[in-house]
């Protein structure tokens, strides 16, 4: 907790599925944390800017408190759609294409998402930037290698605090289908309780290849020999894609990975990389905040400097 | 059509969704076929010889000439559980291990399955084995790599008539839940026509990799930035399902593949395999008659010496 607990700004995670707010001080220390379930897709008719009002309606002050949104609110299903800026993309080219809404008693802030090619085929993020800047300051280097796993994991490389690139991986949604909808869903209990053996397993098999068009259908085949109850299923399935997912990556001996996400799930892919004899860090939500308080101090100097006759 | 017309056997493919049997002579040659969308899901409470008797009881002839099973039948949810016999396995092995259903007042044998071990995990075949061994006799070979493309798509390695081994892809499967469940499928329209030049970028693209827990996104990322239309995105998307299958696999230069299946599906995988510069050969439903009628004279040779008293 800060020690100034004067409240600088608004900082808001708004995604697809819910909203994450908070009150923080110029520090980026937390004064106060909000949630609610009314994520973009839960907001009907263009109500953001009721939804803003109902959730922190107490903390702009009527329009004293800067707000910083990131996240899909940004997205053309959003509140604004805000551009994805190409990258290399450093945290000042973040803060001078930051998007203010029209037309409202506040001051609202969209953090635009990034873009960029590999080959002839487009990548975007939005929201992930904010959060692997903010890591960027919490672990005070410059650069790195970032995964922030989840229903579209994305790895992003930062070189001299500029995001120079960075893919998507489907593994989540993956996961999702698979153990939802697919034969595998039959005899695989997605309520059993974590098996670690199994994740350690399914990992293990996806690194050894050939693809997971292939070692999917292995959980069906285990099951059918009674050599994976159908208790460790769930999680050998979680070891089988994600292992699939680090498999793809080329990455550099010695490396410290840093990892972004909800614990339960950073916990999981630490595990996955320490089996590939990589090091790695975990970062929580803490990251957002992060991210959003050097974007809050950019704005500041970016009109700092536009006062500044000099 | 058979010059002699004079009915030797019935075939049966009973497969989970649908059945296809014909009425053939001691050449192979289909006299009459008929299909039934009674696949072993369909049928419920045991009635399999109700079902058998529906469809073909005017052909069994009160039991005159016999009946060969291959497929889901034989599985644990089927008609009886016959068992997976390991590779490597020939074609006698096939009809030695027929299992022929007691108490009725037909002749009716269900084919094994077959099982492999790759490393410590299992892989299982139902049908495809009986297939496989038609398309063998088909072209006169001993030894050759078949691939039979479907939800589950068997590659199958034969070598001096045997199946030494072989490997399952959730290809089809994995098409479905990404056409139809995934993210993919708020702008992709599965009804869309083929797209030939769509379908061989997305082959292409995943002959790169790093694998398709990336590759799928881009159908998405391409859709957003107008370079991908919504009618071009199922072609595209099958092509990097397809191309996932074909980058998994080690397939020696100069080797000519052997295709088996539904016509539009194998000239997909042709089409996909020359665009990696493989030729390949195809093979429909003929298949799975023709190797049924290998089985019904291993059979006929197994009574022969067994009645032959030298």
């Amino acid at each position: 907790m800060a020690t100034t607990e004067s409240p600088a700004f608004i900082g808001v995670d708004w995604g697809t599925s819910s909203l994450r707010a908070a009150l923080l001080d110029a520090d980026g220390q937390v004064i106060e944390e909000r949630g609610s379930p009314q994520g973009i897709l839960q907001v009907g008719g263009g109500a953001f800017a009721a939804v803003l009002s109902q959730t922190v309606g107490d903390w702009l002050q009527g329009g004293r408190l800067p707000c910083l949104i990131s996240g899909m609110a940004g997205s053309r299903q959003g509140w604004l759609e805000t551009p994805y800026l190409p990258c290399p993309a450093s945290f000042e080219t973040l803060a001078k294409h930051l998007v203010w809404v029209p037309d409202l008693p506040w001051r609202v802030g969209l953090v635009p998402g990034l873009s960029v090619r590999s080959g002839s085929v487009p990548d975007v993020m939005r929201g992930e930037e904010v959060q692997v800047f903010g890591a960027l300051r919490l672990s005070q280097a410059q650069d790195g290698l970032f995964v922030l796993p989840g229903t579209h994991s994305k790895w992003t490389q930062v070189e001299n605090s500029r995001i120079t690139g960075f893919s998507t991986w489907m593994t989540g949604e993956f996961y999702a289908l698979l153990s939802q909808h697919s034969l595998l869903a039959r005899s695989l209990d997605p309520q059993a309780a974590w098996d670690p053996t199994a994740f350690e397993q399914g990992v293990l098999r996806a690194g050894q290849g050939p693809g997971l068009l292939h070692t999917a259908f292995g959980t069906r085949t285990l099951g059918l020999f009674g050599e994976l109850p159908a208790a460790a299923q769930a999680s050998y399935l979680s070891g089988l894609v994600i292992g699939e997912e680090l498999r793809g990556l080329p990455v550099p001996g010695g490396l410290q990975v840093q990892l972004i996400g909800a614990p339960a799930l950073t916990q999981r892919y630490a595990h996955a990389l320490s089996l590939r004899g990589i090091d790695s860090r975990r970062h929580g939500h803490e990251a957002t905040w992060s991210g959003l308080c050097g974007l809050y101090r950019q704005i500041q100097q970016i009109q700092q400097m536009t006062k500044d006759p000099t």
